[in-house]
């Protein structure tokens, strides 16, 4: 047995938080209200906090713009310091406007389009003014029906555009480009599949990336075999983690599928792209429509970490041999022996050696903080997502 | 070739409309606004009326409670008898208030299972002071996270609310039970298809027919067997009609796959289901979130024409012999030229004999009603699906 | 914490073989043919005791009909009855004859119906030969183009068939119907969901049970809710267990989703159908086209076990009592925690005290089985599936 | 309306037909022989004729090897010349031997990589005797467990073997690059999708591009946004034209899925693709394994004209307008309008023009070819797909 100590691997990883996990969120039909939640920015970045409190791996947070503007983000990027945190990608949106409704980069109108960019050189200034690495574009463009609008006109317009916000970035920033399947589109997508992702990063330049959102594959697709092709070619820049059954469900990443989920993170872990500084940014984005929000978070946390652990404990000598001299069953047998080891002794010992508590569910409960910002948040507008 | 005159049979057809549709509507991501829309059930009526004035084949409208309450429905139903229309089936709908978060009828609180029945007393009510005859049940009931509940007991509860329902009901009305693949609920749905939806109609009799709606299925599922079936044991109670690539888009009926349409129609044709007394409750159920919401309508109602002339046009006898010689290619190429017919100037003969346009949407267009109720819906709150 | 001790379950359970899972398999593209594969039904027989030898819980071997076909059924029943095993289900086929081209029992020729049925009376006569309780109808029979034949038509084929196979069984014995999303038809299958199977079933009588195939349903299907509402109206006959990712892989069972198969696992032990005499048949359908076939079926077996296990050592009372709470995290979590645990220890346990070796796989890899039959079994036609 | 005469495209448009869909073909539950069906290479030559004889655009023949394999490939190719046809596409296969189980090109044993690679030296030996001018490479590689083999070393193999390929071509020859989603693997596929394709292809050099075979995709993917991709990077080397409901059904191309067909055609039209020269092989890939094969590919092929003229039909200055417009209802309906046409008569008129009859099916059903062969193809083995 080779396997290397996976204690200091996993207190090495870092998970970025989304803030607008914290907020209200929903289906079409209904945006269910929850006690307590956040209804400022800056009490979304309080509530992040308290996930990397009680995990200790989650020290960024990823802000959406406009549903995080702020008149100052000098002092937004000061609270989050003092709370512990750091602000991470920003997120360009652009669908919240009804001069949006046939698309915002890819859109037929040249203003609108205009609209769209101005909006992306915004945050930018944003991204120098917290400090954030990463410009996270995904657009929800696309068609509702055939016909609706030229396909290939629009991939011009979408590389124009993406080429002038490209140029607009610091050598010290990254375009992170992601794509989806369907959705809000229901004929076809502008950046549907990570290929085209993928062809528009190589014409902008090395430092575009794609962006995996887990949720956002074709039925039966193989997400780890997408995983391993970007790392094989350098652009993987980051995850979206959450997990679905069906579409884009945005459940806690892992409660759907986990051994999927152990299965990515082997592929991490086998091509060395866990370390910090590979490049790879490991994002939560996840709506808990039914759930309270924060223990949701932790939850999350705690799977990819567990996913995290059990990759690191496959014996990869056992895994080569067995691979080499084509043993099929063996060579399964080494995953699904990592995949079936209770990790959770593990992990507790990595928070106990923390100064964490090792249940931080239980920690969190304990602590009263739902119950107070519940009693304390009354009055404004709770955020919302997708309001 | 032995196809009889299939003008009758056009002539005859009739085509139920939601009153949601001419709501505005849209994704989680957004509600797009759109000039004109109305701001309360008599405007939507009103413009309901005006799909039935050009195409001739739109006389009811169902109506959404709570989305379409008013104070007085007698006066509501004077006012569409005064449009040339009448009152369809009422949905009743429980998934819009806080309380319906972990579902209604199969919430573990009874308090909340109690108050989602008195919804559907009032629903009752409501079919009586409208004449209408059908009450269509579907419930957002379901799951988002393996052993949130008990599966088997919320069918106990399902069935128990359900029978309560079904005994409030007169004898001149019928309970229609939608089933419905996923969404909002993303782990388990508790009527997920036909299957289920079907025992829960025997067990509550005859009155009881199950309601398919296109968009409500898994990839790849067969939907004209489905319909083959359900006319088979007597139990197709009715379509709610739209179209979808995904999950349920709810597009333009015909607009995403018109073969299978064509498919749907010649098994209703094949059964004897098109006629008026056969029981299926032909209606629409869309949601036209980028397009304007009366000629999105009317395409609809034409596309159901279209199709529906095509099934007319299939050379029974010469279907049934191939099919009984076993000639595959025959056999399909029987189906395959009623389909590539072009029925247009059918139906234009149709609406011509009607004293009707035979080009609905240019009719509509040239009467400078969508600018009218532009103009004159200024004030008050557009309604909103899902709001 | 109120979890009974699980060895007691896990002792009385068993898993049915099926015989052709030990003959050369594969796709339409390739069957690869193995070393040491049986070449009769006797050899099968063999193999499948290797199984049962080192699992011990794997007393019973399907048969299929006409890949099994014997000159004396009483002399296999003793040879089994030697081998320590005994004959399960008896699978009737009617696909592997150019008579079934278009059908079998929904055939539009009454002379191939004929055949048809003639060869589910010859199985019957096997079930008394064999002391078999379960014929296991599954029917190849469906369309692969559009008008190809009356899809209603093929219903009451169907119906009157299955009725004259019921009608001569004996009281001692059930008919297990199957059904299957798509292939080896394209279009349409005669009993594509189980909503169809059960419909026939009601109509056949008490003794007609559903047989769910793991792989047998549309992408996305919540499988469990499946198991849960056929338990609920207490027509779960069997299932056919085995993974995929795509379509009817036949992979091993667990292999593709371990996390399903315990979610299954989970709803048979809630509703106690686990218990010997539960009518509910665990029997094993898969093809290992490239691993080995006996270390294949003892995996598969074990992987059966620990879905097993895990659901055994679900905490039922604090699981219903998130569940009664509402509280949606906590009740995923008590499902989770069971999940996580690492059975594998009291599997082992589990062996030990039944005089077995620990480690099934090894201790078969040790016995030299799989050599020696390859020395031995030259010469003679290799069985092969679908051959 | 300014829509140009279609006669004169559809006059140049060609078609390439499989020497493989001539062969009995099936599922792995079952093949099934057909009267008449080819016994050898130059059989199967002669029934592709007659497809071409009775559709006039169906002039080239693509092989397959080893299935094709003959003692003289200069005869074989005078053969075709005196049927009137020539030798299109060459198809190098690799999944036919027991030394192909786990995989060719990628697979862990260098010395099967090694006979893979001679295998495709050799196909480009018959490519120069034939006069074939595009290597088709589709590889049945791919994995069918977790952990079977390392994904990405699986790539860099498959980079290797392909560059040696492709070194070995001459500059009047390409290389064709074919993805496929799932089948014969059931875990991952060496080259899934098209993004994976084209990175091979843009390592390779311009002579190297992607094969779009429109059954191999997932659910619900919008090939035609793949299409009018690869047509806008300029590698869209092939089609490979079938259709399907489920999976890689390999139905008649337009007999699932008319509408799509039409979509596909209509990008390429738009992108002037359709023009000899554009660098776009039309190919057809199916199997016919229940209908009789010649009728079958002629049907397929006036499917493929169907779709062409419909898309030769899209008013596109009307289209243009209303996109530019944002008017997606009319938008919409022109792409429509062009669809619902009858375009039977103009094909019709098309044949009449080239001395054809215009009805090729009921020409060759007089012909009394299929009568003939099947009378004199007695003796020797028929040709079967997969065997």
């Amino acid at each position: 047995m080779t396997v290397p100590d996976p204690l200091p691997a996993l207190a090495a990883q870092t998970i970025e938080l989304p803030s607008w996990a914290f907020a209200n969120s929903g289906t079409r039909f209904k945006v269910f209200g929850q006690p307590g939640v956040p209804r400022d920015p800056y009490e979304k970045l309080a509530d992040a906090a308290q996930v990397h409190r009680y995990t200790g791996v989650a020290p960024r947070v990823s802000l959406h713009i406009p549903w995080d503007l702020v008149d100052d983000y000098a002092d937004l990027r000061r609270h989050a310091a003092e709370l512990g945190v750091s602000i991470g990608a920003i997120n360009s949106n652009v669908f919240q406007d009804d001069d949006y409704m046939l698309g915002s980069l890819c859109n037929p109108d040249p203003r609108v389009r205009r609209k769209a960019l101005d909006h992306h050189l915004r945050c930018i200034e944003i991204m120098r003014e917290t400090g954030s690495q990463d410009l996270k574009v995904w657009l929800a463009d696309g068609l509702n029906y055939p016909g609706q609008d030229d396909l290939r006109a629009r991939q011009e317009r979408l590389a124009e555009g993406l080429a002038e916000i490209y140029a607009a970035l610091g050598p010290e920033h990254r375009l992170i480009l992601e794509y989806k399947f369907f959705e809000p589109a229901f004929y076809a997508t502008d950046i549907p599949d990570w290929g085209t992702s993928l062809l528009h990063c190589l014409a902008l330049g090395e430092r575009a990336m794609v962006v995996l959102d887990t949720g956002h594959h074709a039925p039966g697709t193989n997400i780890e075999f997408i995983v391993a092709q970007l790392l094989r070619v350098g652009r993987l820049g980051a995850f979206d983690f959450n997990s679905r059954f069906y579409a884009d469900d945005d459940l806690m990443v892992g409660a759907a599928d986990p051994f999927q989920l152990f299965r990515i993170m082997n592929e991490i872990v086998a091509a060395d792209a866990l370390r910090p500084g590979s490049g790879v940014n490991f994002m939560l984005d996840q709506c808990h429509n039914i759930e309270p929000k924060i223990p949701a978070q932790i939850r999350s946390v705690m799977n990819v970490q567990e996913a995290t652990a059990k990759a690191l404990l496959v014996d990869r000598d056992a895994l080569r041999a067995a691979q080499t001299a084509g043993d099929v069953l063996r060579a399964n047998a080494v995953l699904m022996d990592a995949y079936n080891t209770d990790v959770r002794p593990l992990l507790a010992e990595l928070r106990t050696g923390q100064g964490l508590d090792p249940d931080p569910v239980a920690a969190y409960a304990r602590s009263g903080y739902g119950e107070r910002v519940a009693a304390e948040r009354v009055g404004g507008v709770q955020a919302g997502w997708g309001a």
